[in-house]
């Protein structure tokens, strides 16, 4: 039994997207919502004061790293995610299958669990569904995610299968671990890889379970972006209406619009800060690659009419100028910006689903905006 | 001839210590001042908007690192440095001299000038006492730096005589090819090495021509710890009183003590923001050295009562936990936090000096707070 902590508010008449709003334990967050990635506990190049003045409402944490260090005794110990890092909003962590599931070389999934080796010195270390919920209590995060088993989209039937089946006992165990905690919400993953079969028996099968929210997991693990576009439909068209649907770790702006016209309500991505490393800033013309010897001398901002905080005062020929001299300044300058236009894209996503008109607003954006 | 842009204002009874105040182009500048290093136009890990909450009233840009990018013909269709980074407050350029000579097999000395290889594109480049001075007009210095050179402090005295002699004649050649341009200063530096027949010499000869200011150069460069402490109070003891004077490249807070005591008005340094990356941090008790695994549970900041945007929020754990994975974020922290230590201890000597106490308060922080 789960209560109603998430609400659908508008609803598109021509596409799948809607508006919703989550009330988790440490604030509210409204869908459809994008999540930066704070991997150790902090967004990559930025500070919370950064996050804060852009008003991100939630950033996600990930359980793997986190469990590596500071590890559950030490988090335990002084109090927890919020305690230790002073975030004061929600944030959702993952469950670490993903993080275990890229190191292919390093971990062992046996039934119970799953074993890695630790990048931090070099011992091993096992993850289970109730460490892995264990652990997220600790932590104290507002949105869990089950343990689940990934594959690359490119595995046979038999394997997606297998993936498939254990992903499902392990949500159940999952579940039974979290008992009765309505501060921390508890949501599930499908798996099922690039078939529709397993898709189809994944959302079934876990949708029975009432959890609070469900996930797509396994994609951009290797399919095509044909294919990732079709099982994003293809999913969020079989979870519930009334719970909210993740699609992990995806992606572009040009994702963003096209998931949220399939129904999905959360996203997370490295990209906005790993594109500030690498100085590709987005903008609603485009991507501004700044590292090119043609924005040395260009006096405008990023982009014209911008409001961030790097708009409102730098130039791309001073970007130019610390990317160029590896001043890590820069990285963070140019994250911000990008934060800050996936947080007005979400804004705006918002806002044209509440006026009925984001049927028109996705066809333009993925008409007119250049996708690379 | 020079107008009296610099003003002496309190004298310590018991020691060489003075408070002044220098007016620049771009603003007022209280000394003694520490000037945090922005080597490509911005202090390393740190944002503009950083650093004027923290209150910097200047800071130092390198020449050398300026003029291999963007480069004079750019940064003169760009209208400067300030026009460039948006730094609105004065800056002080060093002249490229000490860069140069840190790269002793990539540079040949002239009597016209240095040749050396940039390390942007293994390009020849030539600089002259009079490109180095319209190069710092194009910059739009508040403090310009004459062209020198710089040997180590472990030459013979034939090799600091040359040096010396070399440094005078470029000075001279600066300070033509400067003109009159009230609104950008110029300093000159005493060579000399540990010899002090030459620093005797060289800050008479240099004293006769009447610069804005003048620095201590060619310490920091391989002499012992007390050659540095007896030449600083040498040579800043030749120098006139109604002149600034600025101890090049140095140092730590003790040094800055020390410095202060000896007349010394003017400094820059690294340490603040290295040490950030490497995650040391100053504090009234000593250094703290984060990356030790004592640090990783203490819920305290780094300096109980200190001021910093660092220490109101984040705590030793949360800062380890930032450092050992690696994040940017964390050099920014530790670095605004060193900055805001110097700030600290700058306003405190010049309280101190203001009030008479100085002589007491250099003593107690030489004998109290640890050095290493």
């Amino acid at each position: 039994m789960t209560d109603t902590f998430f609400k659908v508010e508008a609803k598109c008449p021509t596409t799948r997207a809607r508006t919703g709003e989550m009330q988790l334990s440490h604030g509210v967050v409204k869908t459809p919502v994008f999540m930066p990635v704070g991997t150790f506990g902090t967004v990559r190049h930025v500070s919370h004061d950064d996050m804060e003045a852009l008003g991100t409402p939630i950033i996600l944490a990930n359980t793997y790293h986190l469990y590596l260090r500071p590890g559950p005794k030490l988090l335990k110990q002084l109090g927890g995610f919020h305690k230790l890092t002073d975030w004061k909003k929600p944030i959702l962590t993952d469950s670490g299958g993903f993080q275990i599931f890229s190191l292919p070389e390093q971990r062992e999934i046996f039934k119970t669990g799953v074993r890695f080796k630790s990048y931090i010195d070099n011992s091993y270390q096992t993850l289970t569904p109730e460490s892995v919920v264990s652990f997220q209590h600790t932590i104290g995060s507002d949105i869990m995610m089950v343990l689940d088993v990934c594959v690359p989209s490119t595995c046979s039937h038999d394997e997606a299968a297998w993936a498939m089946k254990r992903t499902h006992e392990w949500a159940e165990r999952c579940q039974q671990a979290h008992g009765h905690r309505p501060q921390q919400k508890l949501f599930a993953i499908c798996q099922g890889a690039v078939f529709e079969d397993l898709r189809r028996e994944s959302a079934a099968w876990l949708c029975e379970r009432n959890f609070d929210g469900y996930a797509i997991g396994g994609l951009a693990v290797g399919e095509s972006k044909e294919e990732r576009v079709h099982f994003t439909e293809f999913v969020a068209a079989l979870l519930p209406q009334e719970k909210p649907r993740y699609l992990m770790g995806v992606g572009t702006p040009h994702d963003l619009v096209r998931s949220v016209k399939a129904g999905v309500d959360m996203f997370d991505c490295i990209i906005p800060t790993n594109h500030g490393k690498q100085g590709v800033a987005y903008t609603w013309k485009g991507k501004v690659k700044l590292r090119r010897s043609a924005h040395a001398s260009e006096q405008i901002p990023l982009e014209e009419g911008c409001e961030c905080p790097v708009c409102r005062r730098y130039s791309r020929a001073y970007l130019y100028q610390l990317l160029k001299s590896g001043e890590p300044t820069a990285w963070r300058l140019v994250s911000l910006h990008n934060l800050h236009f996936y947080d007005s894209l979400m804004k705006k996503i918002r806002e044209h689903i509440e006026q009925g008109s984001f049927g028109s607003f996705a066809e333009d954006f993925l008409n007119n905006v250049p996708e690379s």
